[in-house]
């Protein structure tokens, strides 16, 4: 396992507020991975009222979010940091974003599994949905720990997962096609599943964002639209902390 | 009309950067802007070959992204901004990730024009969704013209905006479900037509939120997540450039 430890630049003390930084940061983590396993136990379950407590407890991410971003300001405000901790900094500053994406999505997705409660269920119960959101699940749970850790290897991974995740979304979307095609009655719910699976989807994507700062930060490259098949290689050796960025 | 100007805090004397840094954006959001018109004719023309052309091109914009976003690290590295210059990278990094994703969006749209363009078109030739972009469309164009002019009102408007792009989407939304139960040989066509609104919305939702941005690098305030009733009366005063950011 790959990581790296951050404050190696301790010049400017400040090394506390960095790690209250990461720390919200994760602890942000938590409060998005809660509401996407309420999304699903709802989804599971068929519990209206669970679904509909997960949209309404968004609000919650959505003011850690201003918060997080109003101190990693305050921080490059009045301590100009440099080399590894700016990366920090910066990397929460992107990574946030997409953190609270998830928790957009969650939300959808407990307003969608709120509307599916109360309609008639499939024999499978949302089989196929289950599948893709335990993966997304394991690729939140894996971005948050990989940003925890810096582990550079988990982030990789993770990032080649969401291809995966694409190819059970495109199934279930032609799948969907096809259901609608053979029984029109069904088209309503079965679009709310194909709006279910895309915001499943999305999660993948915004995990996989995450996962492509917390290599930036450790080492200070952008892969982002990079080409995946190179960058096992890319990124073997991690930037000196102390190095200036470029 | 009420703006701001830029670098009148001169202190560390790097205004050339920083214009350097607000044209470059401006420049990659007339591509932006390109790429999107291009994706609108090969809509309205039914020409597949734009469409392609198109979805291709979303590379140079990526392309910008990263090189933008690694000029406002270097300029955070090595100026260490404070006040409104500060706020101008900050904004210019988040909101930079909206405008590639804009890109991206055009990107779809030019795939789903490409597919639309070789089947059966509707009388209308999808007027619903032309009107539904040519509202996208100002909302892009008045969102870089707010940065560019550093304009609060227009912002403002852009953000209100958004809420009646939202409800044209849900218009379109409920026809196709209509639609696709009258006939469900055009189940299949019919979505692509909501995927194509749903890549509209959104591009709206970006628009949006690099108006906010906006905001904040004007007036220093984040209003994401507020309610549009009372923003108004938030932002009527623009903070002291020369305030350290709080």
């Amino acid at each position: 396992m790959e990581v790296a430890e951050f404050g190696q630049d301790v010049s400017h003390g400040f090394n506390d507020e960095l790690e209250r930084i990461r720390s919200s940061f994760l602890q942000m983590g938590g409060l998005v991975e809660e509401q996407f396993g309420h999304a699903l136990k709802a989804l599971t379950d068929a519990d209206s009222e669970l679904g509909l407590q997960v949209a309404k407890n968004d609000v919650n991410i959505n003011q850690m979010e201003v918060a997080i971003d109003e101190e990693c300001r305050r921080v490059l405000a009045t301590k100009a940091p440099a080399a590894g901790d700016l990366r920090l900094i910066i990397a929460t500053i992107k990574a946030i974003t997409d953190l609270e994406r998830i928790g957009d999505e969650a939300e959808k997705i407990g307003s969608l599994a709120a509307k599916l409660a109360v309609v008639e269920r499939p024999r499978t119960n949302y089989r196929e949905l289950r599948n893709l959101a335990r993966h997304v699940k394991d690729m939140i749970h894996g971005a948050l720990d990989a940003f925890a850790r810096l582990d550079v290897q988990l982030a990789l991974d993770i990032v080649k997962a969401d291809e995966e995740v694409d190819l059970e979304y495109e199934t279930i979307y032609r799948q969907s096609i096809t259901f609608m095609m053979e029984d029109p009655r069904m088209i309503s719910r079965v679009m709310d599943v194909t709006w279910t699976a895309r915001a499943l989807e999305r999660i993948g994507d915004h995990s996989k964002n995450i996962c492509e700062y917390v290599i930036f930060l450790v080492h200070g490259k952008d892969i982002r639209h990079s080409d995946l098949r190179n960058l096992q290689a890319d990124v073997r050796d991690p930037v000196d902390n102390q190095e200036v960025m470029k």
